[in-house]
């Protein structure tokens, strides 16, 4: 039986073309960007140009982008590097209650350090409330972090918006576009974005490599501090190879474009329009333009999440409940309480997430797939 | 012309049996080990096989293992993660003046953070003084940091001795075995190491992956906060395919061991007792077994380090003046200082480090160069 992979929110299959530029730099241009001799400058010159595309692709200047070794890193770096750069002149972060846990962890962590963080809350849909951001802003708020597409629901977010909230009042703004990136456009100056942090694995490159976008003018602390890698403000040996493959995923992904969006986006409404038919079930999240084109969430009314899950992995048909990050752990959807589902319709959800090699056949035999063990588990449910 | 790679220290090529392990987990094996699926369940098992593998050979726990993205990365962990689990009621961190950037760095930044921290001085072959060490470590000392194998000048300290010495006294032992591991037999346990520092790129593994050993009754703050990965300790969506290089890394050394090692000794003696015959050389550093295998660090007086470096490197001949990472940088090395030499002696030497795959030919045909490009600069050379 082939495997059908509903979960690329969760991670992506590296695109064959990212791999093979990345094989030389695993091979003989093994050199450390560091070293001054030839074999430091071919590795150096393959991380600045990497640095320039991506840079590039989100209307970044070239000297605006980090690379850190994951999303996590990248954001664990906005947070306690603005927190470190302003505390105890200003104190103060405010983030939503949708954020992925790498956000609100290191705000729990920064709270336990002195700072006071305000979690807004989001509608049924996972949109935050503009007025309420704006009230929260103080005259002590370090930065606005929120996620542009969530990695559960899909929501987008309105973050031109909110980044000319947070101008207005004078604090920065921080977002996670790990989710959107290549899935949105995004101009980090036309949409008033001063950091951004952005992943390879979710858009078909290698795991293990991210970036921080940071305007030039934000002063910000490292949170890797060692050799003065990346105009000091991330030390390590720079990941070459992986480096490269995140500039030919984003390369990959641009010279396809449009078509593999409007395609996915195709499919996901299909995939929507068609669970819709099964009884008792609803969306979780956003609808149409303002959904990501990769996220289906949904619930399954009287059945766990995790049992119809079980069901499509003996399948070979891979879904998530809740982040693929969190999945393990057996609490409800943060995310989804957020949106106010009690538990119980929480835990009844399932999240799948396509790209684009996902096709229209994969999805029928899902389909049919989800359809029968939705029915199978709601003949045996104790709560049906 | 062939290159001769002489900057093993810096970096070293992937291994081709390590890349061959490595390419499954970048094709069809991409899944997320925090996905509960099949696929990722496949990645996980192999994150978990590389842990056990590693963890064995520095004979730690399956537990006590927590990957991380670099070398770096590992140190800031360490130390960072000590001080934020014991600060306020400890705030005392030793080290000594010739670790890392990244130890040095981390150091000052805890600085600011209210950590007071002693750097111990070394003599002219870089060893420390175990009693100035016993004498520094009170009832506030939270860790003692001692780098095993100097990056730059090999010196291989005793941290057997180093880490009785803090258990005696009642603190915790960490050391950066980046440049040792391999090369010198490393047991935790038997060696009193409390925490330990590692990575895969200096063992002919790839970029972008090291780990942290910490013994598991030691509390520590992650310095990754997020979706609580690699039991809570270091959060981020594992670099999978890197690991598994890594840990293909170990087994390729293992299985040729003494071997490479004993071949390595001998052709860097042999490299040093050449180096020594030019007029007015002098190695930096310890010797025989109390240097790393593949280290080789020389000052010529009257020349400049750089000029050396640069008409090498015309021959493609590469090596180093201080370390990788701050070898952009135009301050001497902060680890010749330590010794006791002056800025212009310090700023005359070059490390040239040699790996398993050096022959006897590379290093005949790169004493020619060293020696005419010697004796051509010291002919010119203002201060000569």
């Amino acid at each position: 039986m082939k495997e059908i992979y509903l979960d690329n929110a969760a991670t992506t299959k590296v695109d064959p073309k990212v791999l093979k530029k990345m094989i030389p730099y695993l091979e003989e241009c093994y050199g450390n960007p560091s070293s001054t001799h030839f074999k430091g400058e071919e590795a150096k010159r393959a991380v600045e140009e990497a640095r320039e595309r991506i840079a590039k692709e989100i209307g970044a200047g070239y000297k605006e982008l980090y690379f850190t070794g994951s999303g996590t890193e990248a954001n664990n770096f906005a947070l306690k590097g603005l927190f470190f750069s302003n505390y105890p002149d200003k104190n103060h972060i405010i983030t939503t209650k949708i954020e992925h846990d790498c956000v609100l962890n290191t705000c729990k962590f920064l709270e336990k350090l002195g700072a006071k963080v305000t979690y807004l809350n989001v509608d049924a849909e996972g949109f935050i409330d503009i007025k309420e951001l704006e009230d929260a802003i103080t005259d002590k708020t370090i930065v606005v972090s929120v996620i542009h597409g969530n990695n559960e629901i899909g929501t987008i977010q309105d973050i031109s918006n909110i980044g000319e909230v947070c101008h207005k009042k004078g604090t920065l703004f921080h977002t996670d576009i790990c989710q959107s990136f290549t899935k949105v456009k995004i101009n980090v100056k036309k949409m008033n974005i001063d950091l951004a942090t952005l992943n390879a694995h979710k858009i078909h490159g290698p795991k293990g490599v991210g970036a921080l976008y940071v305007k030039e003018s934000v002063k910000i602390t490292p949170l890797l501090h060692g050799g003065g890698q990346e105009l000091g403000k991330r030390s390590s040996t720079e990941n070459v190879s992986s480096i490269v493959g995140f500039s030919e995923a984003v390369k990959a992904v641009k010279a396809v474009g449009m078509f593999d969006l409007s395609n996915m986006k195709k499919l996901r409404d299909y995939f929507i329009d068609e669970l819709k038919k099964i009884p008792n079930v609803s969306l979780n999240g956003s609808i149409g333009d303002k959904r990501l084109v990769n996220n289906i969430n949904i619930s399954f009314q009287n059945i766990e999440g995790e049992a119809i899950g079980s069901f499509l992995n003996s399948y070979k048909i891979y879904t998530s409940t809740g982040s693929a990050c969190s999945s393990k752990s057996l609490e409800s959807s943060h995310v989804l309480l957020a949106l106010g589902l009690d538990p119980l319709k929480a835990n009844s959800s399932i999240r799948m997430s396509i790209s684009k090699y996902t096709t229209k056949e994969e999805v029928d035999y899902a389909l049919e797939k989800i359809k029968s063990t939705v029915e199978k588990l709601r003949k045996i449910s104790p709560i049906a």
